[in-house]
């Protein structure tokens, strides 16, 4: 319990103005951006430095009070739902100091609550280039990323969040500084700790600081967007371009019902008959990019498409790329509920996966759009529907249960990049194994013997 | 203890002829590479499939007996040097198999005895690239480049094993398999167990099988060697590169006194009156080779290279390349005894930290040859002496001190790529935190309770 005298003490430590108690500052820090039952926390805190966030951890660890970490709460697995109405939310907002960009030894060393956006923008006035881009990267975290492993579109020639932390400080559930991993490209002293945070979903300590690996950009990039008459034909080129051992940076994927509700919405001029567009960019030397963008039109051509078009400005480009980011917010407005999965596929099984997810959606009679990273397999299959007719959504919660049968099936994952938070929990043990669910959970235990650190999160600690 | 018993049942599991008891046999797994005293293990097992694996386990764990698993023995930190004279040592050779090559998704799947190069060969015939290449690769073994999280020449610009490594397999100490990561580009489900293995020397569970991911070969690739008057022109030029944001994919370095020794032993046409040489090759798309080569080259001159030479053929490339992956060898055999470190910094360090190397080795007044990856600020200080000479070893280890002191001063890493083991651990803690040892040690305890999985290593459960 938050006592009234730990009210005092925290304000004491962080200063009034970083303590929220009222009503209406919980409530905004009960819900996240995925389709759960919100949770108000007790209190909020915001440390504006690591010493502070340490000193916070530490006197919360005493209380017993459990603690969730938030940056912006765009994740979309209930990570940053607080777990009780006893937790302490701990935002990371006013932790956002980017502490250095080495552009020398390629490596940058910022706080969590740096936005992730305004990291890549200025590391790219620097001249250097920070690749991972996940959909919320205007206002997502970068600490946020890391509790998340937070993908994006270029995933298949850049990875994730993940092949960019090379070091990482963070508090332990009681208070303990911990470090792990360097600003060397090797390291290896001790256990690679910064590879065990990374998605731990907030379970396994709060972070601190972060040294986040940079690369030089590419010289050039060239985009091109291809319009085909059935998704299979889109599929089919997906699985044609990498066969082909191009790897473009970015690999993106619309159906139509995606197509229309988007440019309805944006007026990007897509073509609205289409039964799929793949947007891809290719990207590195001139030379490089521009063979890569005529053997990509190659495949294209091959697969059936209707059209091939290549934006002529930048302007036209970022059109074009800002409408498939509205894909999400444009379905998620058509229905009262979305329920976006991440559902992930060898990148070979693309096809059999888009064969997939219609047949189950025509099944269960759901209405389905689909757009995602195609490249690395990571589709976003969104259902729309209501909550409330129980009716549908039993059909989409069994849609879904389908859906990740046949991605595990395809030698694929239940979750690509969103996490398990408590959304997909459930689960985790079809993909894995018993003996993987019980050593997470020793893990877990020995790291935060008192259950603390987001606890009812991926596998649950108070079970 | 292992009784008799216990013997006739290991070997109705694995066979007579996998379960070794003879004092030759087990003498000759009591040490590896480090320069450690041995410790002779009390039986040798060699299962034959991933079942038997785990069934060994489970005895072993039952029985209390504490396991060393071995690939080809080749680290440098004692990590598979048992840690009593009750121990078993587990063979992985027999467990060799690569599983699959899947050229469209880029990846393979392999047991963890498989040998580096074999892999890269099998890997290379399919048409595709495995970057990590360990000194040791025509001997070592997947298994053991991922317990060590093993780096090579390529370091600069592929990264290390750990950056190839998607998803594992593994029995826990008590013989429950566990399952992390996947076949895809992007897998959230759950912790992040490859990350947590990866250069976990063999004490969080016994590895039965790796997804490594592939990658596709460069088109082309241009070497170049470089001649200096002093190893301060080359740490100059090797900063010098880095600043201009080439990545080469090696960038190796061999101080006057190494180049000297290996060209009495190779005859490689080395230049013996060098301070020292720099061996650079880049790769990637023609074009980019052709710029990035001329580019080398400026900053190369701009450097005071005395000399800048192209080989013109393969057999003039292999030979040096061969000369350079002579230098430990060649080294070692001068004195009796090697002390090979590998303190590593970021690459913009290189020249403080050589000019700090020699300036300590002539402090202490002990012999030193410097070598190693240069462009990844992973160097390999080689103090020639003999262990018998106690007072000359003694200035050795303060040399090795004061080696780690400057290292970690220069914002580096004690070991780059050789691990901790017990040659390292006592200086874990000045790199890292008191909080880092002890969040470690509980990680371990809880996922070993036993304490038997390679117990004396990294940081010593049995303390």
């Amino acid at each position: 319990m938050v006592s009234q005298a730990m009210v005092k003490d925290l304000e004491d430590l962080l200063g009034k103005e970083n303590v929220f108690t009222s009503d209406a500052d919980r409530q905004s820090y009960s819900f996240d951006s995925a389709v759960l039952p919100s949770v108000i926390p007790a209190i909020v805190l915001r440390p504006t430095t690591a010493e502070k966030l340490g000193e916070c951890v530490k006197k919360l660890y005493d209380a017993d009070i459990p603690m969730t970490v938030r940056g912006a709460g765009t994740n979309l697995s209930g990570g940053t739902i607080p777990d009780t109405e006893d937790s302490a939310v701990i935002l990371t907002t006013a932790l956002n100091r980017i502490i250095e960009i080495n552009s020398n030894d390629l490596y940058a060393v910022v706080e969590p609550g740096v936005i992730t956006a305004q990291f890549a923008a200025a590391v790219a006035k620097k001249g250097l280039f920070y690749p991972p881009d996940p959909g919320s990267q205007s206002v997502s975290t970068l600490g946020g990323n890391i509790a998340e492993n937070a993908g994006g579109l270029r995933g298949l020639k850049y990875g994730v969040t993940k092949d960019y932390l090379m070091g990482i400080e963070f508090y332990d559930s009681t208070g303990a500084l911990v470090k792990s991993g360097s600003r060397t490209v090797k390291c290896v002293t001790g256990y690679n700790l910064p590879g065990l945070m990374i998605q731990s979903e907030g379970t396994l300590g709060v972070i601190s600081q972060a040294v986040m690996k940079l690369v030089p950009p590419p010289q050039a990039t060239k985009a091109l967007m291809a319009v085909f008459a059935t998704m299979q034909d889109a599929g089919d080129a997906v699985a044609g371009i990498i066969a082909a051992h191009i790897l473009p940076c970015t690999l993106e994927f619309l159906d139509n019902n995606t197509i229309v509700r988007v440019d309805d919405f944006t007026h990007a001029g897509l073509p609205r008959d289409a039964g799929a567009i793949l947007l891809i960019e290719v990207d590195g030397h001139p030379a490089q990019v521009a063979e890569d963008a005529e053997a990509v039109e190659k495949v294209l051509k091959a697969c059936k498409a209707t059209a091939v078009h290549v934006p002529q400005t930048a302007e036209e480009k970022t059109k074009l790329w800002e409408a498939r980011r509205q894909a999400l917010p444009v379905l998620a407005r058509s229905r009262p509920t979305t329920v976006l999965e991440d559902a992930t596929v060898p990148r070979s099984q693309i096809p059999a996966m888009l064969k997939a997810i219609n047949d189950i959606a025509a099944k269960y009679k759901v209405e389905v759009g689909t757009f995602g990273h195609a490249g690395d397999g990571n589709l976003h299959p969104t259902f729309l529907c209501d909550r409330r007719d129980k009716d549908e959504f039993k059909r989409v919660e069994d849609a879904v249960d389908e859906v990740f049968d046949v991605a595990i099936k395809l030698n694929g994952t239940l979750s690509g990049e969103h996490g398990i938070g408590t959304a997909k929990a459930k689960w985790m043990e079809k993909e894995t194994s018993r003996g993987t669910i019980e050593y997470s959970r020793r893990l877990r235990k020995a790291l935060d013997p008192k259950g603390l650190l987001n606890p009812t999160k991926m596998v649950d600690i108070l079970k």
